[in-house]
């Protein structure tokens, strides 16, 4: 988080990009502890102007970017999956430097130009609001399913809001009756408990973060039903898996998704993310923006790095 | 596992069933030491004959049959999933005594008359080899399909079998040669360690019974691909599942399945269930049998109760 760091310089087919603002996520909490043994600039949650391009097109253009960026050859960047490439690096995660700093680089191909009406405190959310639409990517969910999404923080209020949108039932259950009164102000109905629910919901995502979540989901999923595991990190040596075997239930991992409905749904302001920021801190205070994205009840801790 | 045992009487829609032939399964094992807390006749896979029946046309026919009685009045049952009825039984296994003893009861729904070319022998392997024709309800598999069947155990020699009838391209892991040879008779390729694979299976079922087999499979399975759990019983504790997320792959649980394509493979001479009789006993010697099916090494045991 120094200023002085220096500027990286873009390879072949890459843009310099000016960070102007960055989001702490819960990875950059679990790498700050040693995850994935990361050791390079962490930080994958941006938006920035392009300060350097091939392509004049994009030239001081605001822009988010797509965090993986694939080898271009392999099998699975050839099918378009390039965020499961074998090889990949990742910004802020895996082998690339992120956007706890002054510049990044990335490919073109990653990068997606704002338009004006999203503003860069919104925008910084368009990473993680594009994970919560993956699960949109891998079930189908119609006004016949009913799903629960568990857990009320920064992850869970964002996934919350994106099922909302569809024409599913749903029902969140979280802890905190102040975060959930962000999702109520939205006429979503929310829970802090998930007792005397029973298996009835098609669909359990489980945004917790916490060990217990894969159980508590596997309490409230239908036999045959589905189980979507949204968060790395967590312990989840509790759950009985023999339960998966005996109702035959589908557990499904879910990383990172498509920025386009992310970017739509924003732009046309169907996902609300301003009350989910907690604190602005400057790119001098860091240490401390990370320190205090890691205390409980704090949403979303943003960095402004100019 | 006493021939005076009380034969039950058959309920409403219930056939008597006079059994000729039973085997024993890695269920019936967990069962013997607590598992599912059953306290009645363990035993679910047979073949018997029917002694009294309100059905004319089923007296005296041979029959084997399904194991889940669902209520027949739930939301499952009514869309014909009574095997997830949440108030179901299941004979042997659940509120209802099974196959161990002379006599059972089954609704006539559940029972399947056998064709005369089908042997006790292998009809008493139905119920398992739906339990493998299962996996084909829940995932498609075809020629572009690379599947690996981890565990050559009596389910996974079935499950191998079933994987091999279709167009897939297959290769099962076991741990023991002799039970391997079956598999290569048959030009099934085999091999006893997953050393140096890589992630490069579209579909890996774990049928290993133990609790390192999902981490094996998670070691096997290519990102956005399946792992089918095939086996309860086994704790498994191991596996890191945030792998699960980031190559987001899908976790099935895989339980019991269609009688009918598992009645015709063995009609068709399509799948071979003899080598897998390890030894027949009497029924007066059931305690001994149970206890040589626990063996290393053993397959399948059957009990003749007549």
């Amino acid at each position: 988080m120094d200023a002085a760091y220096p500027a990286p310089k873009p390879g072949p087919g890459e843009a310099l990009i000016r960070v102007t603002l960055a989001g702490v996520c819960a990875t950059d909490l679990e790498i700050a502890k040693g995850y994935m043994g990361f050791k390079g600039v962490p930080g994958h949650e941006f938006v920035g102007v392009i300060e350097e391009c091939a392509d004049e097109r994009l030239f001081r253009k605001r822009v988010v970017g797509e965090i993986n960026i694939g080898c271009g050859r392999c099998e699975y960047c050839s099918h378009k999956v390039e965020n499961h490439c074998p090889s990949r690096k990742v910004l802020g995660i895996l082998g690339k430097d992120g956007a706890f700093a002054q510049y990044l680089t990335l490919p073109f191909r990653n990068l997606h130009p704002l338009p004006e009406s999203i503003t860069d405190e919104a925008a910084v959310f368009v990473e993680p609001l594009a994970a919560a639409y993956e699960i949109l990517e891998q079930v189908r969910v119609n006004d016949e399913t009913r799903v629960c999404v568990l857990g009320d923080g920064r992850l869970g209020l964002l996934v919350a809001q994106v099922m909302a949108s569809t024409d599913c039932s749903l029902l969140v259950i979280g802890r905190h009756e102040e975060k959930l009164s962000l999702l109520k102000a939205r006429n979503i109905p929310c829970r802090t408990s998930p007792d005397g629910l029973g298996k009835q919901f098609d669909l359990v995502v489980d945004c917790t973060g916490s060990g217990d979540g894969l159980s508590t989901a596997l309490d409230l999923v239908r036999p045959q039903g589905t189980v979507i595991l949204k968060t790395t990190g967590a312990e989840r040596n509790g759950a009985d898996l023999n339960r998966l075997v005996i109702d035959e239930v589908t557990l499904l991992g879910s990383r990172c998704g498509p920025f386009q409905p992310a970017l739509q749904a924003l732009e046309e302001n169907r996902i609300d993310v301003r009350p989910l920021v907690s604190k602005v801190f400057r790119m001098d205070d860091g240490l401390e923006a990370i320190e205090y994205a890691s205390r409980k009840g704090v949403l979303k801790v943003l960095i402004r790095m100019e």
